[in-house]
C-alpha cells in the first residue's frame, strides 16, 4: 500500500477508454468518504463527461489539452450552498457568509479530491489536478452554473493511462518535515536540500532553453511570476466575496 | 481497496504504543509524494512527540484531550518559507507575498496531509483531524516557532486505536455529485438528501439534549455559530497576513 502510494505521477495523456459508470460511482462514494468538518460534507463534484461542457471549461484552464481529451473532469467546489438551504429548511439561521467558513469547505473538497485520486489510481486509472482553477475561477463558476456559496476549489482529470508517465523527483525528506517545532533552514541547509533537484538532466535543460541563469528564476519569472499572482489574487479573491463569503 | 478507504473513521482515543520512527518516516515520505503545485512542495510538516509542545499546542485545540493523548500530533503548513529562501540564493526574486500563493501552499498541504492519512490508516494507525487549526491560528504560529510565509492549515494526531471508533454517517451520493454542471437543490431535493441523517438516533439525541427544534440549529447556533465564524475568520485572515501574504 505504501509502495503503490509512493508510485503516484501524474498522468496528461489518456487512452479513449471511458470509465465504467459503475467504477466511477464507486470512487466518488469512496471520494466522500475522507474526513470532513463537523460531518458537514462542505463540497460538491461536477462530474463532467459531456464534449460541450469540457470545451468550455478548456479556455478556463488555459486550453491544457487533457482537459478535452479526457473523459471525465471532475470540478471539486467548496459547497456552503446546500448545507445553508437545509438549514434555512430547518428554522436555523446559517453564519456562513465569512473567510472561515470558506476555508472549512475548501479543506473538505480538497480531502475529498485526494481520497478521489488515490481511489483511481488504485483502480489503473491516472489523474492530474489542475492548479488553474483558482486563476479563472469567475469562468468556471460560469460554465459550470455555480450558485452563490459554491466555489471551484481544484479540478482533476482522470481516464486510463496512454502511457507510463515519469515520477516526479521530491526534496529528501529532511526539507520537509520538522521535530516538534520549526527549525528554519540556514544558506547551506537550503543549498544541501535543493542539490539534487537543481543537478537532474531535464532542469538543467529547462534553463537553457528558457536562456535563465538558475532553475528558480524558471518559477519567479516564467512559471509563477508575481505579476500573474496579484492578477490572480486579485480575481480569485473577487470570486469568493461575489459567492457570498 | 476502495473496501479500506471506505472504512474510514476518525480516530480520537489512542493506546500507550508509540509508533516507530522507522514506521513515521515511511509514513511522512509517502505523505511528500502526493500531487503538488509545479512540483514547488509548497508545505512542511511539524512533527510534534515532545509532552511539553504538546501541552503548549493543546489550549490552540481547546484543550481536545486527544492533543495530548495521541502519540505523534502533525501540522501541516503552507510553506513559502522554504521556497523564497532558495530564490533569493539563486537570483531570483519571489512574488508569493499573495493570497494566490497562499492559497496554493494550502492545497499542497492538504493534499500532503490526507495521503498521511491514507498511509497511516494502512498501517493499523488511526488519525484525526483538527479544523482547530485555523482558528487560534496565531497561537499556533507562536508556538511551533513559525517563520514568515509558513501558517499552519490542518492538525491529524496519530497513534494506535484505543477501540474501534464509529463510522459517520454520509449523505447519499446524489447529494454531493452534479452531472456535466451543477444542478441547484430543491426543496424536496433537501428534504430527501438530509432524510436518513436527521433519523439517526444519536442526532435525535442531540437535539434533545441542547434542547434545540432541529439537527440544523446544533449547527447554527451551536457547533458553527455565527459569531464564532466571523471572529475566527479575523483573526484567521489577520495571521495569513502577519506571514507575510
Amino acid at each position: 500500500m505504501l509502495n503503490f502510494l509512493k508510485d503516484h505521477r501524474s498522468v496528461r495523456k489518456y487512452t479513449h477508454q471511458r470509465i465504467d459508470d459503475v467504477l466511477l460511482n464507486e470512487l466518488l462514494a469512496t471520494a466522500c468518504r475522507a474526513s470532513t468538518t463537523g460531518n458537514m460534507q462542505l463540497y460538491s463534484i461536477v462530474v463532467t463527461t459531456d464534449d460541450d461542457v469540457k470545451k468550455q471549461l478548456s479556455p478556463c484552464h488555459f486550453n491544457q489539452p487533457s482537459i478535452t481529451q479526457a473523459p471525465v473532469v471532475l470540478t471539486f467546489c467548496a459547497d456552503f450552498n446546500r448545507f445553508e438551504k437545509w438549514c434555512r429548511q430547518r428554522k436555523a439561521e446559517p453564519g456562513y457568509d465569512n473567510f472561515q467558513s470558506f476555508f472549512t469547505a475548501a479543506i473538505d473538497a480538497l480531502l475529498a479530491a485526494q481520497n478521489f485520486c488515490i481511489a483511481a489510481e488504485s483502480q489503473g486509472l491516472g489523474i492530474c489536478y489542475f492548479g488553474t482553477t483558482t486563476y479563472l475561477t469567475q469562468q468556471i463558476i460560469d460554465v459550470l452554473n455555480l450558485p452563490k456559496k459554491v466555489v471551484p476549489i481544484t479540478t482533476v482529470t482522470v481516464g486510463y493511462p496512454e502511457s507510463e508517465s515519469p515520477k516526479a523527483d521530491r526534496l529528501p525528506l529532511e526539507a520537509i518535515v520538522h521535530e516538534n517545532v520549526y527549525k528554519d533552514y540556514s544558506a547551506a541547509d537550503i543549498d544541501r536540500i535543493y542539490a539534487e533537484k537543481e543537478s537532474l538532466p531535464e532542469n538543467l535543460k529547462f534553463i537553457e532553453i528558457n536562456n535563465k541563469e538558475t532553475l528558480a528564476q524558471i518559477f519567479t519569472d516564467i512559471r509563477y511570476n508575481k505579476e500573474n499572482n496579484e492578477t490572480f489574487s486579485t480575481s480569485f479573491l473577487e470570486a469568493i466575496r461575489k459567492q457570498g463569503y
